[in-house]
């Protein structure tokens, strides 16, 4: 029998940056346990070897998800990997009330440009049909009750904020979108692989991905979602030094007509309400170090030099609001639980 | 009047980064409000604007010390520069329940050897002589009630906590205890500097104050406190390019007879009960990236390999439990409240 | 009486950044002498003191302008704030054969531009009418024997270099070309700020002076110049944490019929007689770390998804080819030597 | 037949980092080619591939050992493995005229030590006796017209550049030395392994192999050849967030009635003529910033508070003193050519 006040909670994946994420937020979350932990490579371990900034607590062991015991389980967090993320899903989402999948696999409507994506097929179109796309403060009505969530990508976590004001009131031109992003290198993930060595990554920078990043796609699934044309977009994502952050970097062409105070009022009005999202007073420019370890976005609007355009910049922790935190934001909602539950821990500067 | 079931505080000298840690714990602690911010030199302005990433928090302007409505506080947290600390506490400690000094100023119990310290004189001999050396682990029993309390130095408390369980059990020889130190660069304070300049300081390390730094006679002090002759220490600090973290690598002469066995054990012994101090199982090194952001210690006892010889390992934040975690700390048992209110925040890691 | 086989330098304001880098250059220069250095505030030290990494070196002490032997000196390398540089330059330039300027004084032909961006004014029309603007590789036959020559921002050398061979070639649409750019700290200068305090930089990212930094109009006036039209930027600026390094990422939209084999093809063909200028080859991204400490440029060219449009990504060491080795190579130029003299110091990696 | 104006290198093991700084120095070196570069699991690459920032150098691409022609090397730097490397130059050593070994493998005389130490046995005992041990400035004599030299560690570099002034006079007594040493990144060399992702490494800090770290009995080995007594050294290193530097700091006890001033004063003596070892004028801290890329040691000599003890400092570039560059130096002197050439590039600040 189920625990009914508080829910019990697997973590699928926790070996890896984002379930290490979601461990540290529900371990502050209260009405959320953490029943189990798997993590395949490393099954039979203490939580606190791979993780040792936890080996203080009282955490389960990692596991294998055959030795979760599921008719324990309320809700999974799952952080696999693409792919092996729908094949556990189509496993074990009928026991369990809610999947928040972190991964990439439900977050494309289109299995036909998933497979184009990510070089696989997508196994479970019923699933695809049912789940809702989780960008928080775009989908809350959608989320109430939903069993199965896909939260989005880091960047398109960041470029959708930054973007989706302007779009859904037409406040554009239908004219590419380019994007120009910056990201810590939690966002790569744990995985070992010399180009991730500190001495390869330290006191340098460059782009990757140019032209064909992953993430692209998805962002123009949801622009076009919200407006009245197809958005096209350029996506060109940076690793930078540093371990947590995220810049979107927006270039955009106004709709004839519309004015920098146009589009920025209409930012205002959008995020005033908004716990997590913030949109900084005119002339100041978002820093990542301002939202570090936070669920926080902030985002400036600015006019640009050349007529008729503008630049907007957004900035998000990418673990937390790009990853983990607003996985428990979507849970939140998906309960009808006050949404910043576990949220609310202050960004760490410096 | 003064609210008596959440307790009205101030944090003098709030433009610092110990003031802006004092504001991020004291924001989670269930039983605190902050009722008022000074920093001098900022006065009038929003607290955001000085520390960004609490923009989108509600919290008091900066304004000055006579600006402060002191019948409304009930504690002042005071993270002035030394010297300032002092006049100003003289000010205000009979208008305030308790005072939590996090500077330097009532530290040392003797004013002569503040005096040849830090370079001026101390002129409250009475309120030094009340003052309690708030180490929490090892003051409990002072702390309860305690009107005026000294938070230790972040060096001293890594040192002490790495230390004091092998003093007071008389486990070391008489014999000079050699402790080279590395700090993250929050512990220079936000002090404009050329020194400090991001150019001058990332890549790169460097020893400093070697053989005068201010913290060795409050190690001293304390050692001797506990030890049954006096201890002469030896005290290199390093300053390294990361932001938090301290580390206390201690060299010690066992006395005759102790094993590396009797002095893990004593150090098993006397934290086995702590909330907030760890001692690693054998051969596993502490890291500060494991207890950044939070008021954890993690300590590991390794033996040397020159025989009778030990090597003693503490880590710790210095802004959390080097600074104002113990300060929240100490207030919550100078109040009777439980000890962790506030400071159970994980780690960050990554 | 000049010495005729060995040329003797005068670095002015030799006590910042891009001071030091020539200093570091020119000592590995075969045919110039290092003669006097001059910085006004700290006249009188010795440049070990300032410099520690060069105390081991036999150097001048520095001294102020007034205080240098004009006669003995053959070449200036002006590393002063814009403003300060053109009344100096206005003051020697006669007294010396060659000025290299490495300040913004003399890069903008248009001295009204000059003005409304820097907010001074030019003073010294006559000197601006004869200067050459020294993007080496660009402007080889008027560097010969030129007197006063006007090296190019950091940020226009990354950008004009991963630009130009399009624009001279026609390969471009008219129409905004959006760069956004990255760069490391030492691009800010060794001034004393908070916002440059270690802790307010390392492990975060953000832009700056969106709509409207300085280099701007710089970028215009030089792809205007080798362009049918006037060409319009859209340039953001980034800071991020690492030391020596900057990125150009310019989107581009392509003329009519242009294909990316096309572009590529002009790029390598431009650059493959440059000593310093590599066209990546295809997939290849290039990476600041690969370029630092050195004067060379790594540029990649790439396809947007969006057809029509190109990605052209450059990184360059902000302090070296962005600065003091292209003052360097200029000089090289100018004297009809071997161009890569004192320049071949391979990039220190890591 | 071997050239005899500019000798032929091959570098074995040039995949590695030492073997790059080994790379970037011989290719300023005016007597000395590189004809082959090594690597096992990369042959075939070019070396561009694999270290970028050389990608636009005429270089070698990298072949396994049997591909070298032989007859044509008068020089091997061997930066291999310890073991591998102990393989490879007993086979090749009587191909070549010298062979400069980096490894760990001809560091210690006595091959039970080795063996203890490494956990392989030494199987070359007639090589091992014939080897001379580099530590340049207090080697140059049994150096010249060297076969087979063994290049101190970098741990052994720093720390006994820090000590032997001290202990070749007489000056300590006879007591443990305690050496705390700080190590970038590049120490650990370029192997991928989940504790050198970046986010593992960056802002943070440790100490490791505390205890017994390998370097240990090399240090030891050679106090005691220079003193009248067996030395005992405790050995404790740490990894900090930076790419290159080391720092030792080291804490003596004074022989009877030798004051600070017979200390320093014993330090400047010996290396008043030095071209690479500076000793800082008094009160000023050595920094490993300010040797950077360079060949370098600078060393500061510091009163204790403790009477009758001292504080030695010495900082390094691990990879450059600490490894490739005296490696360098060392050929040099056995070359009988001036023993700075290739090695005068000034330090990389910032």
């Amino acid at each position: 029998m189920k625990n009914k006040t508080v829910k019990q909670a697997v973590i699928l994946g926790a070996s890896g940056y984002t379930g290490a994420e979601c461990v540290r937020l529900i371990m502050g979350h209260p009405h959320i346990d953490i029943a189990a932990l798997t993590g395949h490579s490393r099954a039979g371990q203490a939580y606190g070897d791979v993780y040792p900034n936890f080996a203080h607590m009282d955490l389960p062991k990692l596991c294998t998800a055959d030795e979760v015991d599921w008719d324990m389980i309320d809700v999974a967090f799952a952080c696999l990997p693409h792919g092996a993320s729908q094949d556990m899903i189509a496993k074990i989402h009928e026991r369990v009330e809610t999947v928040i999948d972190l991964s990439a696999d439900f977050r494309l409507q289109d299995a036909n440009i998933y497979e184009a994506t990510y070089g696989r097929s997508h196994d479970y179109a019923e699933l695809l049909s049912q789940r809702v796309y989780g960008l928080t403060e775009f989908a809350r009505e959608t989320l109430k009750g939903a069993k199965l969530i896909a939260c989005p990508g880091c960047y398109p976590t960041a470029s959708l904020l930054a973007l989706l004001p302007a779009v859904t009131n037409g406040l554009l031109a239908n004219a590419p979108i380019i994007i120009d992003a910056k990201s810590g290198v939690t966002g790569t993930g744990r995985k070992t692989a010399q180009a991730l060595h500190y001495s390869e990554v330290t006191d340098g920078a460059q782009a990757y991905a140019i032209g064909h990043h992953r993430h692209t796609p998805e962002i123009e699934q949801e622009l076009t979602a919200h407006s009245a044309y197809d958005v096209a977009v350029s996506f060109t994502p940076h690793l930078i030094p540093m371990n947590r952050g995220m810049i979107a970097t927006c270039y955009v062409e106004l709709a004839k007509d519309i004015s920098l105070e146009d589009l920025r009022g209409a930012y205002i009005a959008r995020y005033e309400n908004e716990p997590f999202i913030h949109v900084e007073r005119q002339g100041i420019v978002p820093q990542t170090r301002h939202v570090k370890a936070s669920n926080h976005c902030r985002i400036g609007v600015f006019a640009d030099r050349i007529a008729g355009r503008a630049i907007i910049v957004s900035v998000i922790d990418n673990l937390t609001k790009g990853s983990s935190g607003q996985a428990l934001q979507n849970y939140n909602v998906s309960q009808g639980w006050d949404e910043t539950l576990g949220l609310m821990g202050s960004p760490i500067f410096p």
